[in-house]
């Protein structure tokens, strides 16, 4: 081992420490830090995010990166390893493209335009977060001018989230779905729906901890390399494949909503727990690519989640778990949990009618990037197009344009990664059942781990080694296709919905 | 404002950041953290203890601190800067006197210590623990020696825990309370006993949690500044005055345990809440006196927790909450939480008996560090004096010298202060009775939170900055004393049991 890859490694493990700490605080702040101590925690909190930031934009990072990457020091590394230093160099470089003064006037503007956005939308009134809209969507220009010169800005952006997309392919996979899926929404939306007063009840919160804790043991979620907290909104966070969070919230009158975030979030989990513990304390070590995690999520939560088998051997066991869903048989659930109906919320969507509520998101942000969109408009055109995908008009922008925070903190391009998520699960979907043969029948006999080792070998043990495109072409050896997705949604809702 | 002091003010700011996250992990680590993620986390916790050591220690503080002690930096400070800069100084100049390479070595030692403590306690077996216990004992004799040369040790240990205390005071107080409560404790046990059997049952966790909740909200415990987690032991952690985290522990057969750790730590953190927010991120900010400390939660968990008034607003609530509670009556619970008996271990024991717990260690302590009664012969003389205190021999040492973990990490001298504490608390029952008029009544009416805004007033808000003497001097202008908590021990026993 070379001075200089000693070195180095000492350095990653300081940058670990750093990360580890930000995470925690992270998650404290989120799962059970008490009101008033926040400001004393962010205090701190800023402190050491900027003494992350300067050990990761450190000369001498730089130094060490370039030493490694001469080919005496390079060719004695392992693979990964290369991977390691590539990425960071490519990664510290972009960076380093970054004006200090201007990164700092742009953490304040997204700091200052998220509570704008809390506050324009607990007030219903977009236009207090408008003018903050703007500024974000300027200096989100100026970054990428920054970081990826001469690139066009919604595919650097793009690229950011998923490495290697870009809206040409995206616009192609997009079409190809919409013009199946428009029709077959159609077709369900006027069959005949289920009754969901057969669910309607009072389910106590602490059963569904319950019932959350037993599905993330089912699906394979390690509770010795993980924990569940409580928080607003559902989440994960990795510190290494060793310790890898989850939280969850609850509605005691919608006892789904729970059983579904922790399935969602197990995925996401599982993903990082089984990247190779090689990998721990480096950019190698947890998946950058949100289309390939997304997949991860949702195809426990839609794919295996969603499908009866997967609770013909559990039903009976989550029903002692939370007896109020005794008064619900298996099939009544079952047809609740694929209940298609257009709605507000992308967060509450099924998995039908979330597609549009994505390809709604990403059209906007072309909108708003490539065709230079003003903010003002912006609502409207919303509106517009949730008149035509999804046949509402939000009474206020706090159920449209309103309702996500992602746009608040200027992280333009992470939608399409929650659609390109179930396109991928389409062509995993596919390339599992010819491996493994039926899943259907792997489910029925409570073999989901076997699903689980599977996804193991194939994706999470890579974590970020491998680019979206090559686990697409190790996993199932094709281009990213959304036909695969759409026939899984025309045979699963044909039978659902007892369809012709 | 001067230079340096406002340097001074950065570099504390900085301090309390590092502090913040010193106490998260150990938060985190206690609380929730999965098994696997322990050894990640300890190598970050090694890291910034490293600097905050560093930084506690760094000659550029004591600089500072030096120059705010010059007379004209010093007489444009308010008194309670004084008071921090003061106390620093003070402090650092202690520590400077320890060499680098001893410290090192000492932490070394009661880290394998602590290791040793608890697989001889595992095992049931002291020679386990003797060897440790031995070099422990040495280091701690070398610290003192350089911290306060010339002192006498156990009086420096003494000191240590609670500022201005002494073994002299100990021994005169300790006398005066044996020689009464060994005659009371000999009535009481001879006495019939109240029937355990009343509570047996399944009291299920979460309602336990539920309980637990209440209670703190009630005696004022404001979660807006903080909140309760789960450990295997219970304890108090404060970030701030703004944020003060309790842990508490659930028996699901023995519902009272987590009542009332859940009051006692509640007290201790009702104590910091209210500390003045003015000293937060200061020394003075965190009553650094153990004596007093443990007079808190011991006067929530005992004095206002065991009275019957305190339960006579809110049993029908907590029944309510705790279902299975309903099968005893206030009078059967009342007569449980004073169930006087002799037991093995100190956290189990009622408040009478475990006075003689706190005497024992106290005589042991004086034993190791006067006597200098080597470390092979300190099992038959807790064991003796087990006997000749509760009447029982401990089966092996794991119930006698073994099972508190105190001694393992060199922690000598804290164990009076629980007594002191209780001992305090008969001065300040008297005082607030005067003040306040009859606690009963107040408790009876469900007005604790009077009680709790007299000692926010009295203690609480003063933080570090009064002496044990002080406060007591302040609160009931006398001399330390055991006679009102005899007093107290004798009425209410008197009535518990029907004595004459």
């Amino acid at each position: 081992m070379s001075e200089t890859f000693k070195k180095f490694q000492e350095y990653l493990k300081k940058m670990d420490y750093y990360n580890h700490i930000g995470s925690l605080m992270y998650w404290d702040m989120r799962t059970q830090m008490p009101k008033e101590g926040f400001e004393a925690c962010s205090d701190a909190l800023t402190y050491f995010s900027t003494e992350q930031f300067k050990l990761a934009t450190a000369p001498e990072l730089k130094e060490m990166l370039t030493a490694l990457r001469t080919p005496e020091e390079f060719e004695a590394l392992d693979a990964d390893w290369q991977f390691i230093v590539k990425r960071m160099l490519r990664d510290i470089e972009k960076d380093e493209r970054i004006p200090q003064d201007f990164y700092t006037r742009m953490v304040q503007i997204q700091t200052e335009s998220e509570a704008a956005w809390e506050e324009a939308k607990n007030a219903k009134d977009f236009s207090i977060f408008a003018p903050h809209l703007a500024k974000v969507i300027e200096v989100t220009k100026q970054r990428v001018a920054y970081t990826d010169p001469g690139k066009e800005v919604y595919d650097a952006l793009l690229d950011q989230y998923e490495e290697g997309m870009d809206s040409e392919t995206i616009d192609r996979i997009f079409e190809e779905l919409k013009s199946e899926l428009i029709p077959l929404t159609r077709q369900i939306l006027a069959a005949e729906q289920p009754d969901e007063q057969k669910l309607a009840g009072f389910y106590d919160k602490d059963q569904q901890k319950k019932v959350q804790d037993y599905l993330l043991k089912y699906i394979g979620f390690d509770f010795a390399k993980g924990c569940v907290g409580e928080s607003e909104h559902p989440f994960t966070l990795n510190f290494s494949s060793k310790d890898v969070r989850v939280t969850n919230h609850y509605y005691e009158d919608a006892p789904i909503s729970s059983m579904f975030s922790a399935i969602h979030e197990g995925g996401h989990a599982i993903f990082e727990q089984n990247v190779n513990p090689k990998y721990d304390g480096t950019v190698a070590g947890s998946c950058g690519y949100m289309g390939i995690h997304e997949s991860q999520s949702r195809f426990y939560e839609n794919i295996l989640g969603r499908n009866k088998n997967f609770w013909k051997p559990i039903y009976e066991d989550v029903q002692n778990l939370l007896p109020e869903l005794k008064k619900a048989e298996l099939d009544d659930f079952y047809r609740e949990i694929n209940h298609v109906r257009n709605s507000f919320i992308r967060t509450e969507a099924d998995e039908v009618t979330y597609c549009f509520h994505i390809i709604l998101r990403y059209e906007m942000e072309k909108a708003i990037f490539r065709d230079q969109v003003p903010v003002e408009e912006l609502p409207a055109l919303w509106n517009e197009k949730m008149k035509a995908y999804l046949d509402l008009v939000p009474a206020d922008d706090s159920e449209g344009i309103l309702q996500d925070m992602h746009w608040s903190d200027g992280s333009f391009g992470y939608f399409p990664s929650y659609l390109l998520g179930s396109i991928y699960d389409g062509l995993f979907l596919e390339a599992a059942e010819e491996e493994l043969g039926s899943i259907d029948e792997i489910l029925a006999k409570g073999e989901i781990k076997k699903i689980t080792k599977w996804l193991n070998e194939k994706i999470h043990q890579y974590g970020s080694t491998r680019l979206p495109k090559e686990v697409l072409e190790a996993v199932c050896s094709r281009e990213v296709s959304a036909k695969p997705l759409m026939n899984y949604f025309k045979k699963k809702y044909t039978e659902v919905y007892s369809l012709r």
